[in-house]
């Protein structure tokens, strides 16, 4: 038995995200339905990021165990012949038997997607978040450097997660602005559910001046939800690499 | 009877592009049914730019003549909550009852989106034209400059074209690269059938060394179709925007 590992792009909007759903389409059932009909064996994937509904990926690290001769650099050609036109797997090779995408330490760089301008654009509606309002870049900007750092992010996590350990480190949250999209980039040691959209939504009040983005501090120091902004819409959020340091 | 101008932008993806056909989505006959609801009478719209099916656009520009007191200005907000969310009109406004947006001279600005790399990119897809192999911007780069200027297009005319005056100016063409993502941007005195694809086309063969960047000199001069590359696929093209001048 060996273990694989795959790098998964996917356009997210046909899917119910990431993990299996029975009688829904999701990344992870696509995947499983690809290997095991190529290995002719029930396959299951582990993925390291399950992302919702909607949250579009560049690089999604997703690993399976198989008794195959097939080399594990072919598996991207054999599955991409498999799959759906809006997922494609970018790498594949054979990894460690103890390599955990999920358990071993890594970084994760996440973009938010803003589309500010008066009209929506017909081509970003899926892939940025559409708001007519004018953001101020700087102020979210010094709003965001706040995040930077080990912080306990509780206030940046949604209600129903289980997780009981809420620090996290944030290595970079970059705010840039390109016509009217606005790229909200973060690289950190690992993220709470909805943490990166939850931040998003808060850097946008900033941006707007609902909020002062001195206030960042106290929203972090608060480690309570009802502190941070809203949780901003699923499509503007695209994974964009893992990075394994392990 | 007055005369409205309206600034549309699209998603081309699902559509049979611009102009109306009977039975099939267009983006002419969206709009026509939008005005139409909305006015109560019949109406149709005069297009600049009849973009072919899978073609965007940021800016393409149309004109209906209409008996009524709504103001130009409010045109937009009205058709966009009668339009399918892949077709928004980004501006309106009353012109005057001689402007026809195809015999008023302009300039008009195409961008022709290439994404060069090893495997697909599913959220780039739809909009840009994906190819395996490397290009070489610099020569693409080269082979552009022969292109700017006055000069018989007739090379990269598609052959079903009724035209007779071929002779066209391009006032600028600009090849750049962002990581992966190629783009060509072409802005000219009006364009041939399928011209910016074939210049696209021709580029690409260019960029991956199958010609040389100083043959676009004499592909021009031979003034046959043959002489020039293939036709780049529509989904990588994009109208950005028509500038009238007269």
């Amino acid at each position: 038995m060996k273990r694989y590992m795959l790098v998964v792009a996917y356009d997210g909007t046909n899917y119910c995200g990431w993990q299996v759903q029975p009688g829904r389409a999701t990344i992870e059932g696509e995947l499983n339905k690809a290997l095991s009909g190529l290995l002719g064996q029930e396959i299951e994937v582990i993925g390291a990021s399950r992302t919702d509904s909607g949250v579009h990926s560049l690089g999604n690290v997703a690993v399976f165990d198989a008794e195959t001769r097939i080399p594990g650099e072919k598996f991207k050609y054999a599955l991409n012949q498999r799959l759906p036109e809006d997922i494609r797997v970018q790498e594949s090779r054979e990894t460690s038997r103890d390599f955990h995408p999920r358990r071993c330490s890594s970084r994760k760089t996440y973009e938010y997607r803003i589309c500010s301008r008066e009209t929506e654009l017909p081509t970003e509606r899926l892939y940025a978040h559409f708001t007519y309002r004018t953001l101020d870049i700087q102020r979210m900007q010094r709003a965001a450097a706040y995040v930077v750092g080990e912080h306990d992010f509780k206030s940046f996590c949604s209600a129903g997660s289980q997780v009981r350990e809420t620090v996290r480190t944030v290595y970079s949250l970059i705010v840039e602005q390109e016509e009217s999209l606005i790229k909200i980039r973060i690289t950190g040691s690992g993220f709470l559910y909805n943490m990166v959209r939850i931040i998003a939504g808060t850097l946008m009040e900033v941006g707007m001046g609902a909020r002062e983005p001195e206030e960042m501090e106290s929203i972090i120091a608060a480690c309570d939800r009802s502190f941070a902004g809203p949780t901003a819409p699923a499509r503007g959020l695209r994974l964009i690499k893992i990075q394994y340091t392990g």
